[in-house]
C-alpha cells in the first residue's frame, strides 16, 4: 500500500509543505526514517532529527517552523501525535481487513459465519460454531464445537479454542494462545495415584480483551473461567480453571493465577507473578513483578512485593537490611560476646 | 446429545421423582443450573439451592427428602456425587469418541494406524509412525517420523511431537504441547560463541500421563527424557533434556526442570518452581510454589520453600523475621551506641 | 539409514578392528548401546562399558588397547569424541535434508522460494515472503507477509512468524515459537481502561540463532526487536517489544525480558529470570536463575543473584544469615531485655 502526501493531508485535514506527490509505504520513528517512510515529530526533544531524517513525509504540529533546510515533505496538523495515531489505526485496519473463506480451511456445515468474516488456510471451524460479522481467523487455528466468537475479533495464526467457549467482541488473540484446555484437577487415590476430575465448564471472555502469544486459559471444572471486559494479558500467562479476572486489569508476561482465584478490576500485575488458588484480590491492587501472592488482598489499591508478598515499601525496606545481614550478624555476635564477658 | 430422566435413571439404577420425560443436554453446578441442565446435590451446604435451581434434573442421595416444592425432576441414588461422576465420564467418553481419518489430514503410507483411531484435518502423520487402537489426534498436530503413540491416548489440537519419541497409553496431551524438541546443549568455543551439541536422544512418556497446554519436553542429548506412569503436568511447564520424572508426581504450571535432574515418585511440586540441573529429588518431596531448588533433596517426604529452598517451616520462620528487619536493624544500632558510650 | 563399519571408517579416516560389514542405524551412549547402535569411548571413566556394551560399532582413540574381549567392531581414530561429533553432524544433515514443496502447503504466488527449500504440509507462505536457499519449513507453520528467511534456516513444526519480520541464516527455530506478535503496549484512558498502541515495528533475528520451543518474541512498537548473531534462547522465553539481545548471549528457559531492555554480548542468563523494562545489561554479565533485575548493570562480567539482584556472593552471604533470622531475633531480644534491666 502506497500513499502520497496529498492523500494523507486530506485524511488529516492538514497543510502540505513540500512535494505533495511524494509517496510513502511504511511508518518509522523520525530518527530511523528512510526514503518511503512516514514519520512524525511530537516531542521537541526529537526536533534535531527532522533536519537529518531521510523519511519522505513528516507530520508536524501547526506551530512548527524549521530553522534549517528539511528534505521531507511536511504535513502540518493540530496535534502531530494524534494525527500519526490516526494514520496508524487506518494502516492496521487496512492491513488486517482480509475477508473470505480459504478453500483450504475446514468449515463445518452446521457453523454460522457472519458477514465479512476471514478464515485462513488450514483452520478448522467445528460443528455449531458461531462467528459473528467481521471476525478474522488466521491460518492454522482450531475452533472447537459450539464456540461463539463475537464481532470484530481477530485470532492470529495458531490459536486453539476448545469446545463450548465464548469469546467476546473486539478481542485480539495472538498466535499460540490456548483457550479452554482442561483445568488441572485430580483426585488422589489413597495418595499414590491420581484420577482425573472431568473439566466440563468453559471459558467466557468479555469484549475488548487482548491476549498475548502462547498464553493459556483453562476451562472451569464446572461453570466458567471468566476474563472481564478490557482485560489485557501479555505473553505466556497461565490462567487456571475457574479463575475470574475483573475488567480493565492488565497482567505482564509469564504470570500464573492458580485455580478459582478472583482478581479485581483495574489491577496492575507485573511479570512472573504467582497467585495461589482460591484467593480474592481487591480492585486496583498493584503487584510487583516476580511476587508470590499466598493470601487474599482485601485493601483496594494496595501495592505489594515479595515472595508471600506484603506492602511494597515495607518489602523494600526489609530487603535493604537483608543486604546488610552478614554485617548485622557479626555486630550482634560481638555485642553478645562483650555482654557475656 | 440429549438424554431424558428415564435414560439417566437407568444408567444409575436410580429412582425418578417427577417427570421422567424431561431432557437435559448439559451439566452444571446446582447453584448455576438452568433449564436443560443436569445437576447434583451431594454437600448438605448446598441444599437450599435445590429449591431455587432451574436445573431440569438433579441427582440426589436416597436419603434426601424435600421440605419445599422442587421444580426439577429428582433421581435418587446411593451416592449422588459418585453417580454424577459416572455421568461425567460417560459424557466425556461420548464427547471425545471421534473415529476416522480426515481427508484433509496428511498420513504417510508407511505409518500404522490402529482400530478406531481419529485423525483430524491438517494433522501430519510422518513415515514410520505407529498409532495404536483408539488414539485420537485433533486437527493441526504434527507427529514426526517413527513416533509411537499407544492405545487410548488423546492429543488435542496443535500438539507437535518430534521424531522417534514414544507416548504411552491413556495419555491426555493438551493443545500446544511440544514433545521432543532439541535439548539446550551448546559447547563454548573459546568462550565467545557456541556450537550446537546434536540432540539425538528422544522422549519416552509412560502411561496415564496428562500434560497441560503449551508445556515443552525436550529430547535427551543421548538416551531418553523420561516421564513416569501417572505423572500430571500442568500448563507451560519446561522439562529439559535427560530429565526423569518419577511416577505419580504432579507439577503445577510454569515450573521448569533443568537438564538431567531426576525427580522422585509421588512428589508434589508447586507452580513457577525452578529446579537446577543434575539434581536428585527424593520420593514424596513437596516443593512450595516459586521455590528454587539448587541442590539435591535426599530426604523422602521433605517439604521445602524459598529461593535455594530449605525446610518450609524454617523458611517461613525466617521470612517472618525478614519483615521485621528494619526494626531489628534499628534496635541493634541503638544497643551498639549504648554499649559504645 | 544404515551404514556399515567400512563406510564410517572411510568418512573418519579410521582403522577398523573387527567385522567391517557390521551395520548400525542409530547412535547411543556406550553404557546403553544395543545391537545396531554406533557408540564412542572418549572418557576413560567409561572404559569398563566397552567390554559389556552391546553396541555394534564403537569409535575409540588410536591409543586404546583392549585388555579383554570386545563384541563390538572398533574404529580407531585420532580423537574419538571429535569423530563421533562429526558423525552426529552428518546424521543430522541427512535427517533434516528434506527438499520440495508439499502439495498440501499454501504458497503465495508472489513469494520467492530459493533452491533446495522444503515446505511441509499445512504451512502457509504469505505474499511477498522470501525464503532463501536451503530453508526448511516443517508442517503447520505460518509465515506472514513480506517475511524474509535467510539460507539454511530450519523452522520446526508450528512456528508462526508475523508480517515483515526478518530471520537470519543458519537459524534453528523450534516448534511453537511465535515471532512478531504485538508488543504489550497500551495507553491508559483516565486510568480506567486502555487503548492499544499499534505495534508497527518488526523483529530482526541475526544469523546462527537457536530459539527453543514455545518461546515468544514480540515485534517492536516502532523500529525492531533485535536478536544478535549466535544468540541461544531456551524454551518458553519471553522477549518483549524493542528488546535487543547482544551476540552470543545464552538464556535459559522461562526467562522474560521486558520492553526496550538492551542485553549485552556474551551474557549468560539463567532460567526464570525477570528483567525489567528499559534497562541496560553490560557484556559478559551472568545472572543466576530466578533472579529479578530491576536496575541496569553497567559492570562488564558482573555476576548477580536474588530478587532485585545484586552481587551473587553478597546475596548468598545474606541468604545464609537469612536462615538464622529467628535465632538472631531471639538473641537480640534477650540482649535488649538484659540491657533494659
Amino acid at each position: 500500500m502506497k500513499f502520497n502526501a496529498h492523500q494523507i493531508a486530506e485524511i488529516l485535514n492538514g497543510e502540505i509543505q513540500g512535494n505533495a506527490a511524494v509517496e510513502v509505504k511504511s511508518l518509522a520513528k523520525i530518527e530511523e526514517g528512510e526514503k518511503g517512510d512516514l514519520s512524525f515529530l511530537a516531542n521537541p526533544k526529537y526536533t534535531p532529527y527532522i533536519y537529518t531524517s531521510k523519511a519522505s513525509i513528516v507530520i508536524v504540529d501547526k506551530s512548527f517552523t524549521a530553522d534549517k533546510d528539511i528534505n521531507a515533505t511536511l504535513i502540518k496538523v493540530e496535534d502531530a501525535y494524534a494525527s500519526f495515531s490516526q494514520i496508524l489505526e487506518l494502516y492496521n485496519q487496512m492491513k488486517f481487513n482480509k475477508v473470505g473463506l480459504s478453500k483450504k480451511a475446514d468449515v463445518a456445515t452446521s457453523s454460522t459465519i457472519g458477514d465479512d468474516v476471514f478464515i485462513g488456510a488450514f483452520t478448522s471451524i467445528s460443528e455449531g460454531v458461531i462467528l459473528e460479522k467481521n471476525v478474522k481467523i488466521y491460518p492454522n487455528c482450531y475452533i472447537g464445537e459450539n464456540v461463539t466468537i463475537k464481532e470484530n475479533t481477530i485470532l492470529f495464526s495458531g490459536v486453539k479454542i476448545y469446545h463450548d467457549c465464548i469469546v467476546g467482541a473486539n478481542n485480539i488473540i495472538h498466535s499460540g494462545v490456548i483457550i479452554g484446555s482442561d483445568g488441572f484437577g485430580f483426585a488422589a487415590n489413597r495418595n499414590t495415584n491420581y484420577k482425573k476430575i472431568s473439566q466440563i465448564g468453559n471459558v467466557v471472555i468479555d469484549n475488548n480483551v487482548e491476549i498475548g502469544a502462547n498464553s493459556t486459559i483453562d476451562r472451569a471444572t464446572m461453570g466458567s473461567t471468566i476474563i472481564g471486559n478490557g482485560v489485557k494479558l501479555d505473553n505466556l500467562i497461565q490462567v487456571a480453571h475457574n479463575v475470574e479476572i475483573g475488567e480493565h486489569t492488565v497482567i505482564a508476561a509469564q504470570t500464573g493465577i492458580a485455580g478459582s482465584s478472583k482478581i479485581g478490576k483495574n489491577c496492575m500485575i507485573g511479570g512472573q507473578v504467582a497467585i495461589s488458588g482460591h484467593l480474592r484480590i481487591a480492585d486496583k491492587v498493584k503487584i510487583a513483578g516476580q511476587s508470590g501472592i499466598a493470601s487474599s488482598i482485601t485493601e483496594v489499591g494496595k501495592i505489594v512485593q515479595g515472595p508471600m508478598a506484603f506492602n511494597i515499601k515495607d518489602f523494600q525496606r526489609s530487603y535493604i537490611i537483608f543486604k546488610k545481614l552478614p554485617e548485622i550478624y557479626e555486630t550482634l555476635n560481638k555485642i553478645k560476646k562483650e555482654l557475656d564477658s
